[in-house]
């Protein structure tokens, strides 16, 4: 294999709508995205394009949050959480066909624990995610759910 | 919405003791921590403040390691582990109410691998704690732990 | 505890062989691996020596791959996803004797999903592993894998 230079592009701050008070903790790569009033994003999060970040939420570092993820005022979510919006439906990644990504989109109030990963589905308003958990199927009624795959808890 | 510009602050190494021969590879944000003799701190690491990691012990690339958790001794955390503070008992996230977090402390020769998550319990010596596990419940006698919650293999 | 200065490295691209045509998001830390065509290497990730990315693969945000991982072309591996090469086999970290440590094998057009944590095992070709899955042993028949421990679906 001949051996060539790669384009080497920086992550960072590009197209963003902030409201009044978020802080952000560098490096980040944020792009394209939307993120309310009051917001605390932490260090090695990704946010990308079209993503909305309700009022006074909080994303806690290392964090992934894809295209077509919706997330509701006052949330919490936790540190090492990734969001999907490809579930190789065809059998395998989607690449370019973005008419096969799913949505996802969280409510108000909703916690989400460190290094859950959340299929893209519905997340009601004052759902509790415990942290490793792995959420495969809406979640409809408010509670704790925990496990991989994700159950409510008693 | 009207549109802000955001407080973007930097990660880094502030207010952190430091013992001899350790090594941290940046981009880090370690903060109010004490890291003791010969330590290895991997990128992509946040440390808290007031955590304790003890000699010899080596935390891995992407991990996370919050407020409230002490580390002892020629530990391995491997990458991507995440310790948690907040256990959202009063059904959501604590916020400021630190009353309500709960301590973590791992002992002396404890591996823990990559993609672990470790809720706010004891673990005792000479643990092994697998790769991808939930720590949910302490661990009070060595041996091996894995699965989501983590139980004792064999 | 006398306080001393820590030794400070910084992330990088060191002794990397790319191929025609791959992208790279800053901050990554790539050393001693090699990255064939038209690869893409997102942020935040980190990819150690004697590491063979195949063509067209992409590697997404705050993934870890270690040593003695192989990775054939065409493949997707989602953002999180984490390697390993220790399994703590004689009860505990193996630290410098690698001759404890075991190889990862990663077909052709393999999709792994977000969060997934790979123990050392061979995966075919084809094979689609679930966000957030653990796989702890060899994948040998294309399909979908999901769980912890990792199980064929259907």
């Amino acid at each position: 294999m001949p051996e060539h230079l790669p384009q080497v592009l920086e992550c960072g701050i590009r197209d963003v709508v902030f409201g009044a008070g978020v802080r952000v903790v560098q490096p980040v790569n944020l792009y394209g995205c939307r993120i309310e009033d009051s917001c605390f994003i932490g260090p090695f999060v990704e946010i990308q394009k079209d993503v909305r970040i309700g009022a006074r939420t909080r994303v806690q570092s290392h964090s992934f949050i894809c295209e077509l993820v919706s997330i509701g005022d006052d949330c919490f979510i936790g540190h090492g959480v990734m969001f999907i919006n490809d579930t190789f439906a065809t059998g395998g990644v989607s690449g370019g066909r973005k008419d096969l990504w799913r949505c996802t989109s969280v409510g108000n109030r909703v916690s989400i624990g460190s290094n859950a990963t959340i299929l893209p589905v519905e997340i009601c308003d004052d759902a509790i995610i415990g942290a490793g958990a792995v959420v495969t199927r809406p979640i409809t009624v408010p509670g704790r759910y925990a496990g991989n795959p994700a159950r409510m808890l008693r």
